[in-house]
Formats: structure tokens, sequence, C-alpha cells
């Protein structure tokens, strides 16, 4: 593995040794003192064309933590933001030394090109391109599902996942603005490589044209879609409330009419089998896609995704950064 | 002592114990090699809802002089801003491996909450909260008065203050808008508990309502108060000039009525007792609440508080964080 | 050297020994561990009062490849950026704790006064002020052409340059907006001082006014320069859009009138002579100041000049701060 650049690219086996990679990374991280020397004298460079502070600030955890430099180079706004000088901006990164980039844009496709240009010859780990792919947030949210689901049984304890595990017979709901989420594309691809069952929930105009060849079944309808498969996991998409009218009308629609359909809420939560997590990639619009009751239920592991977040980028930078023969 | 949110929490001794290891923090900080090793492999979160660059700038320096990392989380002006979801906020900090959470907000309260509504479980210390409190001020503030105060005598020579001295005797005028002030709060509790007399001296507008309880002279007339109280020290509180009007009326003086009666300038500086202190939080409004020339007077503390106030953070973030057994 | 605020300050064998040095520091950053402790617990302010993504972190890579730690002060767009409390900034930055100041800012002589006011005892590195100074650029242009020009030759390989190598003979023609460039000054002070013949070409309304003094050759046309000079290197400099009017007239041309007579594109290049490099301070305005076929030109050394560029400022700390008898 070179980048880490779509959940689409990891084989099942990369998948899983990266979870278990994480789960190290997450041993270390309960010590009292946790840093570790692996990346020293190592750079990496943050550059992010879009703002996401919790995003950026995860890897930038995650890469202190392993004595790495951390360089953010915050684009936004400034005339980099251009399609072609997207060139000229790698390489002055790449000729200030960046052992690795972490890059976050709103184009689809801006980490594949900055891979794959020809532009930069470190490893690219993509934080986001606009709806495509978040890999990372498919990572984390795997290794979550790994701690809290046991094949065959009504669900594990949380504890650190045995080596190995994958998601084999896992059934996971996934639920919300489909059309525009990165986060649901990479969970379909991450998840199904590990044998989970996908069901994504939408309504029909927040729904993808030709998903005719996604691995995953598709449903309009939450509380029927719950009844049937009766999952191990619902995800809930964070709503863009700049996407919503007030009013309803045109394709989203209105924020009463989207919780009421397709917010999480305690009733919800109880139709749903007492194993199973509720999970949300943060940050939540608490009333919206779901309530606070649901947000702060027990088998609720939004905290705990944050903190997986960081152990899987901990091992994302490991993997691809540290020189061979590295000690973790 | 498990946080540091207000200065009325402090005890006579842990106020003393406190300024005393902020010495030990400031002779560190005469040698070539200012790092010490205490809080390697922390993690420092500064948490800032409001712009303050001095003070954070302050608490990163502290906490690197100490070797902990320290992540910048700016949350001004995003949606985390407002009431509820300081919650998630304070949990997605938590879940990346927080160590100690330094917190910046508009409203009075809110470093109190974020410590004891059971959503974190490290320390918390307040980088001033609203109209409330900003306990490092009011620590930087004893620490320059201790080092040039002696009790019974005309004034000390600035050297660090001998272990265990408080500030018994010492009569320090504090003037300006205290009704906006967390500095003067602050400065009133920590300093009346150290054992000095403070007088509050501010027009009747800028002060606030039902002051009965607090253990302090007002007045509202700078040059009677001067001449009165004989003050070991002055302290200049900042005007915030957006809250005055430039024609004067309402509640706010005018620039040009404010100067008149409540600046500090030459001629008031020379009706101090000549050993008197001037101080200053910073950033200044030269021409405003102080002129130049009382600014840069030899007897003007107001560089050396800043130095200071890394001190006092060091010692804080020492005091509560470093694990049982760590030598200084 | 006490500071570095000026290309002119620099003697003939200052300048050759601090690219020396930058030589010797680029041989450390081919190592696995680029990490050097040379200036373990030496704190860096960036204070930047205008924005400089490029430089800003340019100097942040060089200090903590030094192992330094660095604040970061930006002060564009608050109360300090006016003239007067520059004095009360730098007096906070130096009680906090600062072992050397990097500026930037948009005033002339910002870094001079900053560095003889009396305010700060710690050296003061200019990154840009106004249209006066910008020595790390004239640095790195001289480290870049070092290594691409050999005395009475047809040019060099890009190897390292030798130790002791000055630019004696060596023809640089800057095209551009001189009348706004601080970088064009700062390289006819510091490739004079080296041996290099310099040739300002710009329209002449964008040439400052009294030039007389300059110790180089000016011309407003850039063909008929490049036949006569027959130069070693050219260097575009950028162009500021904010000063073109899009229609042309005033004093700046329009965006094509300026390509047509001032840029550089694949005719002019190749009416170089053949072992010629191409150099441009970046960011690029490609098809503006530079065609994107002339900036990918094989010859084209602008990636390369960005690495030299952290090279130089890693030189100029450890020349500026090292304790005395600190090895390399």
């Amino acid at each position: 593995m070179k980048h880490l650049l779509s959940a689409k690219d990891l084989s099942h086996d990369e998948a899983v040794m990266t979870l278990d990679t994480a789960e190290a990374m997450a041993a270390t991280q309960r010590h009292a003192v946790k840093k570790l020397p692996t990346l020293r004298g190592k750079t990496v460079v943050n550059l992010f064309f879009e703002d996401s502070t919790r995003t950026r600030l995860s890897f930038e955890a995650a890469a202190k933590r392993l004595s790495a430099d951390v360089i953010n180079f915050s684009a936004k706004g400034s005339s980099v933001s251009k399609g072609e000088s997207l060139k000229d901006t790698a390489q002055t990164i790449m000729a200030m030394g960046a052992d690795a980039v972490v890059v976050r844009h709103s184009a689809d496709g801006a980490a594949h090109l900055l891979a794959h240009a020809g532009w930069i010859d470190v490893p690219v780990l993509n934080a986001g391109d606009g709806k495509h792919q978040h890999p990372t947030q498919a990572l984390l949210d795997a290794m979550t599902l790994r701690r809290w689901y046991a094949p065959g049984t009504g669900g594990a304890d949380g504890s650190p996942a045995p080596r190995g595990r994958d998601l084999e017979g896992a059934k996971v709901v996934i639920v919300g603005d489909v059309l525009h989420s990165r986060v649901a594309r990479s969970n379909v691809d991450l998840l199904t490589t590990l044998g989970a069952g996908v069901t994504l929930v939408a309504p029909p105009t927040l729904l993808p044209i030709g998903m005719e060849g996604w691995p995953c079944e598709v449903s309009y309808d939450l509380d029927e879609t719950v009844a049937s498969v009766q999952p191990d996991a619902v995800m809930m998409l964070r709503v863009q409330r700049e996407r919503m009218s007030a009013a309803g009308g045109g394709y989203f629609p209105s924020p009463a009419e989207y919780s009421r359909a397709y917010g999480l809420d305690s009733a919800r939560r109880a139709a749903m089998p007492e194993h199973a997590i509720v999970m949300h990639p943060g940050p939540m619009n608490r009333g919206l896609e779901i309530t606070a009751e649901a947000a702060d239920d027990p088998r609720s592991r939004i905290i705990e995704q944050v903190g997986n977040g960081v152990s899987v980028r901990m091992a994302a930078l490991y993997l691809l950064l540290a020189d061979e023969g590295t000690q973790l």
C-alpha cells in the first residue's frame, strides 16, 4: 500500500491488517506516556482546501503521538484552491520536505490526482474528497463495529477485537443524505469488503442516480428496514443544514419532515435489537438527524468513534510511513 | 486541586504553593535549554471559543516548555459556539486523547460547566470565561506583586520572592471598567486571599450592582484614592473600545472624559508612592487608559507580567497534570 | 551577524559562509531522520503581520528540523497591526521567552525597527518588509544559482556547490514589476555582492524613480536583453494581479500586454542560452508572467528554489541562534 485514497482500494486482508494495527495503536494510548518514537524526524503535512477542524485535529494528534512533526497548510480561500495550481501547491509542499500529505478537498478525485499525477512521490492520505471517499472514516467505523459485533451472537462487549477478525455477517443500516455523502460511499465499500451487509436508507431525492452496481440494499423507509433487517448497527449521517430549505420543497425535505421520517429518536432506538449500536460521524445536529436521548443512549458509540479515529490514523501513518524494520 | 477554574477556589496555602512553583518554573527559564521533560507524552488542548492571541500563546509556550504536545482547537464562529454542543465538543476532545483542556469562552461559568458536567475527566484550566474569572491572570499579577512588595518596607527589588511569602499588608488599586472585567474579579479574590487590601476605582456606571459582599473598597475618584490609600501597586484595566461611544452619553464616558478622570499619566504616576508599581493585563490602549509615558515608566511592570504569565501557567499545568512523583 | 534584516548587510564572505552552511543543512535533509538537535529548547516566533503561507511554513519547517519550538503569532487584522503598538507586541513576544523573531510586515523598514528600537534583544530575521527586503529569498536564489552556474563554463549540473564558491561572472536577468518588488531589490544587492551581473527588465512605469545608485543595468525590452546579455539565469517576478486593471491604462499594462512583452514562454526560453535556468519566487501565475510550458521546462528550477528556501532558513537560524560551540 503506497497511499490511502479510497476504502475501495483496500483488500480484505489489507483492511483487517490495518484494523489490527489500529488496535495495537489504541493499546499504546492507555500507557502513561502516549508518545511513540516511530516517526521521529518525519514531517506530515495537513493540506486542507476545506475546513474540517475535527478531521485535521485527529490527524494532527495521530502524527504527534508517533513523534512526527506536523505542518498545517490551510489552503482555503487562497489562490491555490483553483484546479491547475494544485500541482504547484503539491510540489511546493514536497520541496519543503514533506514525508506524507494528508489532503482534504471539495473536488471528487483530488486525492487520487495528487497521488498519481507524478507531482509528488510520498504517501497521500485522503481525508475526504468531495462526495467521493473518506477512507479513514470508514476504517474508524469498522474498528468500532469490530469491537461491538461478534459473529453469531447478540453483540460483543466493546473490548479490543481479536487479531484477524472481520465483519462477516454483520448487518449495518446507514441513514440519511447518501447522495452527498463520502462517508456512506466509503462505508459501503469497506464494510462489504469485510463481509458485512449494508442497507442504505434515504429519501428518494437524496440517493444517487445509477446505484445498480453498489453492493448494498437500498430503502426509503427506515422503520420498515429496521424491522426487517434487525441491524447490528445503525449509522446516522450528518445533515448539511445549508442544503435544506426550511419550507421543504425542492429535493430536500424540511427539517421537521426529515426528523419525522429519518431521524433517530428513542422510539426508533427501542425498535432496534437491544445489542445494536448507534453511530454518527459527527458533528451531530442534535434534534435533527438524532435526538439528544438517542445520542446519549448507552449503546451510542459516537464518542468512541472519535477515539478510534486517532487510532486508525496512527495505523495508516505508521503503515505508509515507517521505515522498513521499525518496531511498533 | 483537580481543576483551575476560579481564583476564589484557591486557599491561601494553595495560592502560595502555586506561586512558589511558578518561581521554580521561572528559574528554569533562565537556563540555556529551557525545555523540561515533565509533561512529555501529554496532550494539552487549547479550546478557544473567543479569540485571545496572547493568552493562547502564553499557555502554548508554557505547555511546550514542559514538553507537552499542544493542539489548538479554535471554535470561534463554528457551530460549536452554541450552548448545547459544548458537550459534544468536550467529549470529542477527550476522545482524541486530551490530558488537559484550557478553555476560553464568552459565557460566564463555561469553564465550571466543562469541568463539572461529567463530560470529561481531565483537568480544566479556565483561560477566561465571560465577565467571571481569569485565574491565571490573577496568579501572574500576584507573582509580580510578590516580587516588588515586601511587608513593612518601601517595596522590594523585583528578585524572586522567598518561598512561602504572601501579600499581607499590600495595598492595590484597580482602575477601570470593573463591570465587565474578569481580571478585576479574579484579582479581588486572589489578592485578598493572600492578605492584600484592594480598592476598585471606576465610574459609577461601570461598577456591578450588588457589590456588598465583595471584600474590597470601592471609589469613584482615582486621585483621592491614590492620595488616601498610598498604594503599593496600581493596576489599570483595559478599556474595550467597542463599549465606548465617541460622544459619551449612555453609561460609558467618552474616551476624553475617561482619560481625564481614570487614565494614568505622568502626573498621577508622580502622585503615587515612589516604590509603587504600575500593572496592566495588556494589550494596552496607549493614550486611553494609560499614556505612553506611564506605560514606559521605570516602575511599570507590564512586560514582566507577560513573562510571569508563562511561569504561572507552567506551574498550573505541572500541578494539575504531572504524574505522582514527577520531579520538577 | 546579530540579525538578518537585509541582503545589503551581508558582506561577500558572510554571504558565502551562509550559503556553505545552507549546503551543509541540505546534506542533512537527505538522511532518513532529518531532525537535528541543534536548537532544542529554543523558541522561534513567527510574527506575521501579512499573510504568507509559503514563507511562514518554510521558516516553520526549518525551525522544526533544528528541533526548535515554533510559535505562530498571526497579527493580521488585529489591533497590533498599527504602528505604535509594534513595540508592545514585540515586548510581549520577548517576555514569553522568544529566542528569535521571524517578522513579515507590509511596511518598509519594519524588521529594522524591530531589531534596533531597543525593544528586544534576540535575533530578528526579516521575512519580507513592504517593498524593501526579503533576504532569505535572495539567499535561496543565490544557493540555486551556485548549483547551476560554474565560472567560465556553460553551466554546472546542479550538484551542491563547492565550499567558498561565489557567483563571479554570472549574468542574471530579473523581469517584472521591479517597482513593488522586495525580491528584486534583495537579489540585486546579494547577487552583485557575490560577483554576478544583474539586469532588471520592466515596463518603464514599473521601475522605481531614482535608480542611479543601483549596481545593475536596466532595460525595457526583454527580447533585446536576452539576446545581448546571454544570461545564465532568468528570474521572473510574480505579478500581483490586484495591481493590474483588465483594461490596461494607468501605469500597469493589461494582462495580455504584459504577457506579450514580459512573459516567459517557450519561444523566449528557446532564445536563452541552452544552459540558462528559469527561476520564480512563487506562487506562479501560470499564463501571465510565465506559461505552463516554461514553468515546467527541464531547466526550470522553481521547485528546487523552494527546497533551498528551507536550507537557507535553517542556516540563518543556526548561525544566529546556536550557542557557541554547537556542532552542526
